[in-house]
């Protein structure tokens, strides 16, 4: 091996400290194993390397009264980073004490010590700055609380260390904290490994707390703040409890495919995927011939209120077969206009041949990514019994939404000889599973969520876990919503109608205080395949409304008989062949089956108590630029 | 509750029976807890609903000299499925037995008691076929074995049940089985519950064994075949093992994006995303001038000629900086021969313009499909400390290959405060828990793999637990090559060349007969981000080979030096901008790190001892049709 390793923690020791707290794969001490027993008191006397960053920081000069040690040697170099521009930053009490009197007029004239200015650093001039102790709150990641770690400044220069952002690797002693305060360790540093300096006029983030809006501008550093690092802790907490419940309950893991041609619902906005190296040219337009006296502008105006048509129908939680319809349409008025588009500028027979270009598509089918991946699942259900996915799924959506993203986790559960009932119990369940998980095993994150962000945090979560959702089915939710003399809730009552989200937020938020599921939906409010009920009018699915949340869950028993589901496909108008796979499961070895789809994403909101689904994803993906 | 849910398992007991194995979200018992332990034996006597697919079945006469009960009433109708013709399938016996003399004749002249007909349903002729028993092999997808269960006819139709891939939901007792051979107990069935009936002439599986490039056909009902089921729970154990490992070591799960505008490498295709309801005059060509006198043909040739540059660059696995300019190349080369096309065809003027269609995009900068996690991984390293990530990556790649699919899933783990000896640790270590996992808790398929895949699956996971990888140097593997006077492995033995597929193959499968780390490649054969030695030609990269599978692990310590990191994008000529959040890492409060990619899907290719890579995703996505 060329490469040099740095000693590991246990080579630190002493013989006369305790046995060092053993890390894999780092040379560095973990701050949790460090913290998260007592604040650490237990360990006062062990060495340790630990590494981080810097949250906040303050120098103390040492008191002058006390005679001072003889001038420390120079600080070692540390293993850091060169400056780039051959400058290093200085404070301006570092200049005021340098004695360049100078330097000192210029700086009392810009008037304020909080002022830093660059310094050429020269070889003359080496006078040390006066003694002082650096205090730093050192956090890692791996858990909510800091490390206070005090750094005299003979070990190294203060004005690199103080930046909020910077990265230290430190080794020390750990010892009884001198300062007041919610520290009850500390480590007194012997050594600055490393540091990783920050350039901090670019740097985004500070001492002070920024809103979350304005984190969500960089995405790259916004687990390194508190809150944001919580939530992503507790996200991560989650998926594991997720795989944790699911294969427990003897439900195997299935990878559901991304890239996919089936359309699991009719309705959604879909993302293609394409490999061309450009898109010029590809399709050949099929030019209409009775569209000769059809003015382009008239087509325009028709897009827009189209347009306009399908967001109305989209903020009221939909009735899914108008929105089918209507984006059919929209599309073909959308087609109709590019044609027109194309003949008038290419007068038709100019326009380029797809030949060639066609050959460079990866897929010879048209190909999308995947909005559900509960049809994918059924297969696998009517085949190995109970069976789940964890994966990203994908809409289109330019509206606006708080809780809506273009690219959102889901978990997808489907079992064979089960019932609408099944997944009801079996989704609830599974909620409060995770509920629990995060009381146990998240304690400390959760704490913080309930100091910082949100107090009702732990309740909710208790009560999630000690009660049931009540169960209502759409006819009682109809009319429960009738009695009510309320203008958020008067809009469009009649039977049939789909349920808006202020529908649903009224009947969790206002009626129910607790989560709701919904079931039996009169059947055009949603998708082919879910099992129509023997009253002809409504179909086996349902919803589970959260207040504040709206729908963490929707379920359903699918429909299981071919002539049933075969009739619905064409009822809907929906391209027959691309269902052939799965009408094939009811057509061989059919059953009776049901499964829900369950929101990652709203999951780690509802924990945290944030608004904003952006917050609590690493990436998220909306309408506009993706910069990363 | 409109719905009426079948009685649980439990109503089913009697007084006498045992206590029933309690089931949850269903009323059926999963065969795994029934056949488990020693096959089942300690359960005879109790009384169970199960549910199932029929693997293989026979029918036996009941023996005619023992005086017969009195004929039983017609068989009770059973909560199946309507046949969709009005006819129901009978097997030729029955229709022998069936006593009309002109059927028979003709049944006579086909000639073979294997084939069957079908025969209109009338009311008259009611009567009863002759008694007999029914025996099948049941699975439910829970575990390789199947339950034996027994019908006799007065129960259910034989013809119904007998079917290969019928669905049936049966109650009874389990009893000693009354059959010689691998079955313990057998269900003494009561009533049949629920039929799926399958079109045999359509259904694509049968009892017998079918090559594994024919299941892949039809993907939705491959996990139905023992063989595939086996791979998929296998595939789900790993899942598991792979979040177990990283939780267990504290490494926090993100969910690295999947739509991205990043490239982590430079030199993949990529699959690209994009909403435009379609492509037509989206992107309005830049003419170059020059090009008055390039002939079409001449660059037609051109591209074909690069095609096959690149093609033989990637099946060595690539001089990627070799690659990653000739890729650009070509895609010059092509944009020039669009150009030229589209000059003429449409004479320039007549172009379509862009216009209003730009607008329908959904994101306004280019995006496509993640090639790896990695990066957006570090940014929360940088933060968290140590992370992983667990997800589908994409490669357009259309050379066939039985490794790689254009849609597969990694595990991808980072660490702050390492280096590449602890990613190399690390990755070892999770490999090795992996092996452990399956011999510990996938037993019986592990089992069956030995059985009837791999004879030595067993043998070489211990292998793996028990020994460790050989770690050479990219120097030591070249030298090691070199000595070796094979064919093979003469080709481009220069320091500085990339090692094929070939080369590696021969280190693992030949020269060492294990898995082999080799680590410290030069430079320009792998990705800008590694880092560099101080020996200025060689990055902390390495790949773990694995014999017969290839490069099962790619990692790398990462480049921390703003400056060193800052120059290599430069001299690669990658587009700057696009990577300056990831710059921005280094540029404040850098450290240092290490991370690898795991190839999830290898890893269950490794398992199960298959050799194609499509055998053990569930839905491939290759070069193609995407007919689902």
């Amino acid at each position: 091996m060329s490469q040099q390793k740095e000693s590991p923690a246990a080579a630190v020791n002493t013989p006369a400290a305790a046995t060092a707290i053993p890390s894999k794969y780092s040379s560095r001490v973990v701050l949790k194993t460090i913290l998260e027993s007592g604040g650490g008191l237990g360990l006062v006397g062990r060495r340790v390397v630990i590494g981080g960053w810097v949250k906040s920081s303050k120098e103390v000069k040492k008191d002058p009264v006390v005679p001072e040690p003889p001038p420390p040697p120079p600080p070692a170099p540390v293993d850091g980073v060169a400056s780039q521009t051959g400058t290093r930053d200085v404070t301006c009490s570092e200049i005021l004490q340098s004695r360049i009197p100078f330097i000192r007029s210029i700086i009392k004239i810009l008037g304020g010590s909080n002022y830093s200015v660059r310094e050429k650093l020269e070889p003359a001039a080496p006078r040390p700055p006066p003694p002082s102790l650096v205090f730093l709150q050192v956090s890692d990641g791996s858990c909510a609380s800091t490390l206070l770690v005090v750094v005299d400044s003979s070990v190294a220069p203060p004005s690199q260390l103080l930046p909020t952002g910077t990265c230290i690797v430190a080794e020390g002693e750990l010892t009884k904290s001198s300062l007041e305060g919610k520290h009850v360790i500390e480590l007194k540093v012997e050594k600055i490994r490393h540091v990783g300096r920050v350039e901090y006029d670019k740097y985004p983030l500070s001492k002070k707390r920024l809103p979350l809006n304005q984190l969500r501008e960089c995405p790259h550093f916004r687990p390194r703040t508190t809150t944001v690092a919580s939530v992503m802790r507790i996200r991560s907490a989650l998926t594991f409890a997720a795989h944790t419940f699911s294969q427990n309950q003897g439900f195997l893991c299935v990878q559901v495919p991304i890239i996919t041609a089936a359309d699991s619902e009719g309705f959604s906005e879909k993302f293609r995927v394409t490999t061309g190296f450009d898109n010029v040219g590809k399709e050949e337009p099929k030019f209409i011939d009775d569209t000769e006296g059809v003015s382009l502008e008239v087509v325009k105006s028709a897009i827009k209120e189209k347009s306009k048509i399908i967001e109305d129908l989209k903020r009221t939680d939909s009735n899914r077969e108008a929105l089918v319809a209507a984006t059919k349409d929209l599309q073909k008025t959308t087609e109709l206009a590019s044609h027109l588009e194309a003949r008038e500028k290419s007068k038709q027979k100019n326009w380029p041949k797809a030949d060639d270009k066609a050959s460079e598509e990866f897929f010879s089918s048209q190909t999308h990514l995947t909005v559900s991946g509960r049809l994918h699942l059924e297969s696998f259900a009517c085949s190995l019994g109970n069976v789940y996915a964890f994966g990203p799924r994908f809409r289109a959506n330019k509206t606006e939404s708080v809780k809506q993203v273009a690219e959102m986790w889901m978990v997808e559960m489907e079992m064979a000889f089960s019932q609408l009932e099944d997944a009801m119990n079996c989704s609830e369940d599974f909620f409060k599973f995770l509920c629990k998980w995060l009381l146990e095993k998240c304690s400390e994150d959760m704490k913080f969520v309930l100091k910082r962000m949100d107090r009702n945090s732990i309740e909710r979560l208790q009560s999630i876990i000690l009660n049931s959702a009540s169960r209502i089915s759409y006819t009682e939710a109809l009319d429960a919503l009738k009695k009510v003399a309320d203008k958020k809730v008067e809009r469009k009552l009649e039977w049939g109608a789909a349920l808006t989200t202020e529908h649903l937020s009224f009947l969790a938020d206002e009626i129910y205080k607790s989560p709701v599921i919904i079931y039996n939906y009169p059947k055009q409010v949603k998708p082919f395949y879910v099992r129509q009920n023997d009253d002809g009018r409504t179909v086996a699915a349902f919803d589970l409304v959260v207040p504040k949340i709206g729908t963490l869950i929707s379920g359903s028993q699918n429909e299981e008989r071919f002539n049933v589901l075969s009739t619905r496909i064409k009822e809907m108008g929906l391209a027959g062949e691309q269902y052939e796979w799965y009408l094939d499961l009811r057509r061989h070895g059919t059953v009776k089956h049901s499964g829900f789809s369950f929101g990652f994403d709203l999951m780690v909101l509802f924990a945290t108590g944030l608004a904003d689904v952006r917050d609590v994803i690493p990436f998220p993906r909306t309408y506009g630029k993706v910069s990363n």
